[in-house]
């Protein structure tokens, strides 16, 4: 495994690590994530990716419990959490968002759920129109004092509101965000190497990447066309197709292109496009979201081609699907 | 039920709150204080107020068995309490007022009494001439940052004392106080309009009222005069009339005024008054201190008025109590 | 009782206090200390103070069983300790001092010793030249911020080491002192109204002056001559005699001339010397050491003879012992 | 024993210490250490050195049961630990380094393992160049505030690393190093004696220096000859014989000048070396490795050397070595 400082923190992150998103508590059960970690683990990630609203606490349940039977060593691995959503299905006016109650109260369950004392990285899930900024810096500047919690982040902020969490923090002496978790892959790239371009060196921010494979399209999965048992395939999903395959397919057109060039270096578009990824400096962890342990090993295989990604395959495969 | 803003916090309040003064423990016992929770978080209230003086702590320790009963979320509601007048019938000097040792002891005590590990909001219930503002503001900012107390305010203070605070915490980078908690009602405006007008954009000051109907005056129950078993009817309690009724009665024969555009409308005077507080941007919750389930709901239902108080209503009303 | 803020702070305390210097552990034993407690308590005496060395630790162990054992409401008094000379007989280098380590651990054996989950005062004992001023106020705001100390002090030092800690405080944003522990009485004015002149207002500086009656000389018991069973009679300790009654007794000849006065007031001359005391505006407490409940009950009758100690009468007293 | 102060921290430590370094969990074992440490105490030596890589947390488990069987007075000594290397054989990323993770995970390894409830002592034991110093003195300042460390220091830092971790401390209002463990012996001197010259006035740096005896070359054990069964004398070491004897064995021609006059004072070359380090007023304390009483009890003689240390002895035993 590859191992990565998160931005300018001392923290190493593996190149490749496990997020909890969709999986857990849905196609991954109490056994199957006690596996995906064990496996995870063993083969050098040291990331699990979580958050309050994933599958309403459940998938930090599930995790805490994995956690707690590996007796994994706790130095030996990093856990986050995320706050904004809340856990609970109709959340009330209290239970979400980024106010000093709910950063704090979600604070709370997610060590409860994770069986941990701290959490290494708690995220911002949004940014929260509805609390000032300086509120949250103050939030998660207690939490880091009390040892509750390592480093913080936030998840698809807009920049504006990164420089506005920093300012607010230096002014105040208080912890700074040290990481964003953003969509990134071939097909999304504008905020992190646009939007963002400016933060990492100002703030020496780190990226913890989600969506690596756009929802799966970029695994080539939809190449041959939709099967028919996808719900992409049936009648009243046209909505999720456009959303996936983009309008009239367009988005899928171009992941085809990329095929020819995964199997020109014997490799999946899978691993091509994850390859791709941590081509970006900037990016200090991509976020898999695994649900079976072959699929998990098939797409670390993505760490053997990085060493041959040079500038020159790096502009085809952007080329490619442009 | 309609949220608001505390001031510029993003802590969400339901714009009617359940205020414990003067009921609980005395018209309120263990059950009604357990139904009355239910029904208030059942219709959507998250505010749950409260002070060490109510009922010398027995207004703190019946709501704490009634939420512990009741097994709300903790994450669904808030709960404060204010510090001030002390909890015990004779105070000795070091068990009231808002010296460092009484904020901190204080806190402690409620926090047993209400079964919470944190307060949500923590008032200085007056100000105390004989304590430093920079010891009462410290004294709360190691509350917050321990944890404790999520959010402080004043209750009841001059603005000059509350402007004090402000410059203080800016000072010393420590949290500054967010909210009032003012009377205010059609017979009693000058401090929230006149006094604190320059606190609101100065600091995002919320306010939680308390008094909405004038300790009764405003539900139009002595329009038809005064019951024969009412203590105000009683010798020697003239000094009481006085203070509600006003004297000569002037109070009452304003509030008798109302009566006519409540009828129009179709509510009740009380809903008609309890609206109009609401109309003000600046009121963040207005504290409801019902004995009895009906008189709760029906004081809800000034929500509906809310929507139809337009200008020249509002105009209409104030120029009727004038 | 009367009661006085200490300095400026909010802290009330009452005009005379009881220590447990010299008595607590040698006069006074478990059930003396008990009765002497519950007396001081019910005169309505709030500030109890003692100190890790008074009788190597065994003063603040009696204290903190009799407070136990009274069960008195830990917000209706203060309890004291003071770190120095530790509690040991034969300290090791880092079992005295101010250096942090032993402020943070004398700290944690006084709560436990005095059954307490937080000191109101904590005193320095004494000015400490092996350890920076600036570590000492480090390690006191720690414990301010963490909750086991409420207001700290210090004992018989120097103006310019006070000024320097709180030039170092008011620098690192750090909880300043707010009180002094001087010797102070009719023999012994010097350091509080000379030396300390500048620090009341500069600070708000507060004084909790012990030995108001000079080792018992001015209570006048040897007014009369020094009793065969003295220890001032023994050979061998003409040094403590000189240091009692002065160098040729001359402390003892101007003694003498209070009880003129004393008499014709009406009053003891322990009564008069104690009151004076408290006609200094910057005396906040006056300690006292009784070791019989007479012995207390007597003193506190200088409460009595305050009202009465005009400037004239001041001038009268001050005038005869020098 | 002799006392010096930590720099100028109020911290006093015994002139020799007690090191666990490459003895503890070796050559000493459960019975061993507790003995050793029992004698230490005994005469005097009140500092305790250990590190979280000692033989891979052994050394440290072993003290802290030494510690709790021989009821120490905690207040008694000071125990200290370092963070870098980690404490476990094959450390993943996040298991090393001066990470904000590593530096709180491994302090709470370490009082776990010495059984303490605070550190006295916790050393970066080097600079990492992977990490922000200004996240490593966060980290610091975080749990000097929690009680969990009451200083903290360096290990062979370079100076310009130390200034920076100063310049930090001071604009945060965190607490800063007071201590380096740098290696110091008559064969090793220009870290402590040039490169840290302006570090001991600038910041009151104490230091606490390791390998006085240069790998027990200065106690003159291979003057006579390296034994036959020493590693030094197998095939295969030159390596590590060139290490300690210096290339043509020229240390050890160095170091068998130093006999003469040893003997001439009528100590050993051991004690003539040790005594040596404490006559630099910038050396706090000396770290002793013993595995034995005797040795230990041998190299404690070097305080009576001591005084006799004048300028010309001290040039003699300099040049001797050059």
């Amino acid at each position: 495994m590859q191992y990565r400082r998160l931005g300018s923190t001392g923290l190493q992150l593996s190149a490749f690590s496990l997020g909890a998103w969709v999986t857990f508590g849905r196609q991954v059960g109490r056994t199957e994530a006690r596996e995906l970690l064990a496996l995870a683990y063993d083969r050098g990630i040291n990331f699990f990716d979580n958050a309050e609203t994933y599958n309403h606490g459940v998938a930090e349940e599930l995790m805490g419990e994995a956690l707690a039977d590996l007796h994994l060593p706790r130095d030996g691995f990093c856990v986050s959490s995320k706050v904004f959503f809340g856990a609970v299905e109709q959340p009330r006016p209290t239970q979400r968002g980024l106010s000093r109650k709910h950063v704090v109260e979600a604070c709370h369950q997610a060590l409860r759920r994770l069986r941990v004392e701290h959490l290494d990285l708690y995220f911002c899930h949004r940014p929260d129109p509805d609390t000032p900024i300086a509120e949250t810096v103050a939030a998660m500047d207690m939490l880091v004092r009390q040892g509750k919690v390592l480093y913080w982040g936030t998840s698809e902020w807009p920049a504006t509101a990164i420089h506005e969490a920093h300012r607010v923090a230096r002014d105040m002496h208080m912890a700074a965000p040290v990481a964003e978790q953003p969509q990134y892959n071939l097909l999304h790239r504008e905020r992190v190497e646009q939007e963002y371009a400016l933060l990492y060196d100002a703030y020496g921010m780190g990226t913890t990447v989600w969506s690596p494979l756009a929802s799966g399209l970029l695994s080539g999965k939809y190449d041959e066309g939709i099967p028919a048992d996808s719900r992409l395939a049936q009648p009243g999903y046209e909505w999720l197709r456009a959303q996936v395959l983009g309008e009239g397919d367009e988005r899928l057109a171009r992941v085809r292109r990329l095929r020819p060039i995964a199997q020109e270096l014997g490799v999946s578009s899978a691993q091509l496009a994850l390859a791709w990824c941590l081509t970006n400096p900037h990016v200090s962890t991509v976020l898999l979201g695994a649900s079976r342990r072959e699929q998990l090993e098939h797409n670390l295989g993505a760490l053997d081609l990085l060493p041959r990604f040079d500038r020159s395959l790096k502009e085809r495969v952007e080329q490619a699907v442009t």
